[in-house]
């Protein structure tokens, strides 16, 4: 799966994980392309049933990303449209710009996201889409739409409020528009994990929990990511009852019953990928 | 907009910035004349596009509220009809309560609430109705309603799970209604911030910060407080196609670019006022 | 209703508290037959109206429970039926598990979880069905499901991302299947209270707050309890709606009038229990 | 209640029954304040104990209403704001006007619209807010808004296909913007009856309804219209659960026993008023 | 499974096919033990794989049911309890009635209702449980419950306006309580047909649409109920996605080849029931 | 626009109308590849700002479509996955089958689906996902995936309950399996007008139908679609809360003037596509 693309880096980091990075120095500004290249690296993986885990970073040093190529932006409303066909036009838009960022969430595999550096705008929209959030300690992070003028459209106002524990703070900071540091985006419930270093520290860290869950049963890690976001947008009823649907098959599994003897015998267990039967110890290019 | 009302204070404290205060000695016990009064001003703000953030507190040195005027409720349980006719003059009075309340939540811009001793019973449901909380660090919460023999009705116990991160006290306290401290209130998620001082330091660090969101393009707060507040009430992907909607038109201000040539410029920008075309400079009165 | 059940002990601890402790050693491994039983004994106390709180524990020095037995659920998997059949069946089998653990969150009275030692697996679910979680500082959690080649389905996955405040964090955990101790069980927000010492003193702690609890009106208790919940699962308009509908009714308790008059009064009130107008003094039994 | 407004007329007709009619010729062209106007009669009939159903009409001869004033909405646009700005005040104007025409299903009586002659445009979305809809034969139904331009927004198109059987025909209707009948609204389920006769007929008709439905207990009644449109807009088992919530204190009605005690020995029940527990025998102005 | 209950008669039809009748003279009025049987009947024949469908019906000539027995009824009201603690045993008891007549929907495999002659009351709240309707032509059908003043609450309210196409018909026949025959109700899609003749004719036509339905791979047969019941509740897209996940185990059944191959031969497949994965050939006592 | 695809004709009928034929004798039995490329061309459509309104029929004389290719649908059932990993796989499937009939709601414009002949199984769910259908005298109906071991999974029960009226008839249709005719599915609602003639009458029909539709602001005629379907997935409340921000841009629109003035000066009024804003007078390829 090792590949450069225009605007990432994608490259295979161990058995079933897979590190993608932003690649476009010098702040990886957000252009239609690059977000839509995105899009086309992730489904590609989704397709891959050897990948197991995505770690989501960046090659440049000092950021993660600046968010939105603004310059790009502007071009978006020179068109000369009455205003009810423009509003079509750019509904249109933000729905296309949110679907990508959305196939982070969509991707039936989990994706950390490894975040330091400057971490502003759209970054912020990114890092909700995945499942797991750490970062460094020298991150600078901003929800800085409100400065711009516009209310965040792809995501942050929907996911963040759903995954922190400070409502009152997310409400602070996306209306002052102002920066924060790691130790408030872990205490408020964004992160996961603060991890002392820079980019090095924390792309390692993010990849070895990647290993990690990339040894469990593929069943059971897509099932978790999945019944886990459908919780959030679900009563706990309709949760409970989906979630026995969900497992009236995946319970038929042979990863259950080779995990539970794995555990009764103390062994490491190995599971075959999704889409294949028979056990990956034979997959010599992982 | 300054006015003294008969249970409130008015004053803008700054361009867009307007203080209301709870004025009732000794304690800002609020009988029904006292909620439908605050409604009444929140709602007539809401008219004035000249206003964009109101802080709320207390007149009162020692006291933000201390709740519910009890002696005027129990005249509520005298009449003497059946019980199902009862049933509902008591519901219609709950939801006229309520309503009064989610003026706070249903007005277009954002409310801080500026938190400081006393701060007990109807204090919860009305801070929760709010958008930021702050709290000096003298501030004694309370879910005192427990304690007077009924199950929260106003709010308190439909928002505050929504806006903190730990359910386990919130019932905790819910169901014990004991006294709570700033610093415990910060920890679950309650408040975004504790301020050294009392109710002097609180207020003006609440007004500090209704400054800086006043600076900002109108168009993006409005939309800002409304998208969050929906998307705590939709799945992750209705908030996500309502926005798009949403913005559709509201990308076409001019605020947009106005702001965007700012951040490029690095100068301050203004924005015209809701309802207003022209640049608010021209607008000695504020 | 102090009684041995074949795999519970269950005891009057105080006025309207009752402690429910997990009984079979060496490990409170469940069982088809133990989860069954812990429904019963949660049903028929549902129909008491001298009981107030229920305390949940376990009656072993170092376990609150382990989990699933892990031989009892291998069985399961053993019938020749065609896959179709077989996912009726398992479907069947996990619905009636997860109703027998829901009868904690079902019972419209409190249930005080005191957790300690090895606290894995099935404990986070029966937890998470509880109202109020306290912990000793001893505590070892886990969710071990997809240690076990499986996404967890008996209410974890659906309730713990709406009760704590780090969403992130709980998918790192339910992903990594790693143990986690006490304190980060607090910062998450899954815990209202870590307890110095073990399984004596977590217990002691339960107790204390459940006679706190059992002190209250029973119409405020019952009400508070059912309207967080209903809060849970719904739109915070439709809470305030149906919190008015619920509270006609119940605003119509005496226990409303007798609680305001011993505030005023400053004495202790006194409450019937649910099922009768008369005041318990007169209920030597208890 | 008789009375005279400026652009509808109210009488009373018969005990508990009042009839509200459109009076503004030649046409019933609805502005703006002829809807501000009816919403503030049906809000004032609301807090009236004595009325018990509402019959809408017109007293026109030949016009239910041909809608909306075109001339007075086409000022709604010549505003020089920019988009985003336009956009918030056109989106509070049609939420206000919503608002109006929402009055008629807020209104905890039931009403019976009586239509005949010209029904078109705004006609539907009035006559979809009410309860019970009959025509006379003569009437000319049309969902005229296509015609000019829009996507009707007051009530139409989120009301119609929730309470008729045939959704092919309403997109039919709305996109195509045909006239129809009464027979084909009929067959669609749009209306419960077709009259012969005209308007004088219609209104005959509806007034007879009324009377069976004010003879009937006011709780009953009341219930009966709040739980069928709860019903409309939340699953079974919600509808199910939140009726228990809601007959738990209208069960405790007198009138359950009274309408008993009629059936049984086949007399005709007497209902105090809501507001009021004696018997409405003693009003003389009824 | 044919055996003589208290107040219900329960014999096989045929092959699959179980005719269960209301039997308690003179007129099937319900008190509280008849229709706990009624849930225990129901729930005993869904453990039962050898029973494909369920006819629901009357042994009386004239009478499918007059509905509640008002002598047991009134004897609810006479506790004398706080009006809040009585709420809360009536809100109990209307819970656990609806919790008995919704066992007909809960049940998994098909329940036809065949009514005729009196069919007022509870036997709309019963047939709309059921999922097909059919009546003969002499059948009286009333929503009775505004008469005995209350607001029906059994599932009258909640399922009526979601099963048939006419809400204003709906509304007059709750609201007026008036009588209405078969082909009123046929009209309005309450029925899927009417039947000529009287009891016997009703079940005779009953029964034979039975006999095919039973005829079916039950495991497509159950899905059908199950999904229907489940788009009702839900969004389209709700609905699809739940349907994914269904199908995703039912589509392995070997019934699907079974049936496939049968249609290409042009032969009479043969299911096994659910529970068993041999045909049911052998199943001497079907 | 024209263009002859494997399995499907498109012609351009009429100034915005464009004909979309299945086309794959002799029954137009559906294989992956069909319902593929049928997805492909109302994508392409949706692109392209010229077509207002599709016809969805097909090029044989009596077979609209006699539904899935039975020996390409089997060969889906032979892969050699453990049940949990199929399942997987068979979820995949279905999403993917639906995703692509779905395309018919999903676009912008309204798709008139024009019926005939043998129109069974794959029919009804392909007929569900368009807004309006109608269907000549001859045609044949069949819910007929029961018959083949299965639960429709594609369309027909999530959405065919929500556009009839017949909740009975649905269920005795899907539950036996029985063909029906173009009269009774007019009764339940299913369609909204029965041709007399075949093929050719009824294709005539619905470009008649769609030509007036094409004649309409493609403005209203979106929005129209846009809402409607939205209604039916929303409550009234929230469907007048989206309408309010959807027209907030959309009566910004030039064609609401253009079709006003049109009106009242009895013109025909001309509207430009959506995607441009001059008038459509001058596209000599239309």
């Amino acid at each position: 799966m090792d590949k450069q693309w225009k605007y990432h880096n994608v490259k295979q980091a161990s058995r079933g994980v897979l590190l993608v990075e932003f690649n476009r120095p010098p702040v990886n500004a957000f252009n239609d392309s690059m977000w839509k290249e995105l899009r086309s690296i992730i489904d590609e993986i989704a397709t891959s049933p050897e990948i197991r885990v995505i770690v989501l970073s960046s090659t440049l040093d000092k950021v993660f990303t600046a968010g939105l190529d603004l310059n790009a932006q502007s071009e978006l409303n020179s068109s000369a449209l009455d205003p009810a066909r423009k509003a079509i036009q750019l509904r249109d838009h933000v729905l296309d710009f949110q679907d990508a960022i959305s196939s982070l969430e969509r991707c039936q595999i989990p994706v950390i996201c490894a975040m330091y550096g400057t971490s502003v705008g759209l970054a912020i929209d990114l890092a909700c889409a995945c499942d797991i959030r750490i970062a460094s300690q020298n991150t600078t992070f901003g929800i800085f739409e409100v400065n711009v003028g516009l209310a965040a459209d792809i995501g942050t106002l929907q996911r963040l409020p759903k995954i922190v524990g400070n409502e009152s703070k997310v409400k602070e900071l996306a209306l002052t528009g102002r920066k924060f540091d790691a130790p408030e985006a872990k205490e408020i419930g964004f992160l996961s994990d603060v991890i002392n270093g820079g980019r090095g520290e924390v792309i390692a860290a993010a990849l070895e929990m990647a290993k990690v869950i990339a040894s469990k049963s593929p069943i059971a890690v897509i099932g978790t990511k999945h019944l886990l976001n459908h919780a959030r947008d679900h009563t706990v009823e309709e949760g409970l009852k989906y979630t026995a649907t969900w497992n009236a098959s995946m319970l038929q599994s042979v990863d259950t019953i080779t995990a539970m003897k794995a555990v009764m015998s103390k062994q490491i267990p190995n599971f075959p990928p999704i889409g294949e039967s028979k056990s990956p110890n034979s997959k010599a290019k992982l």
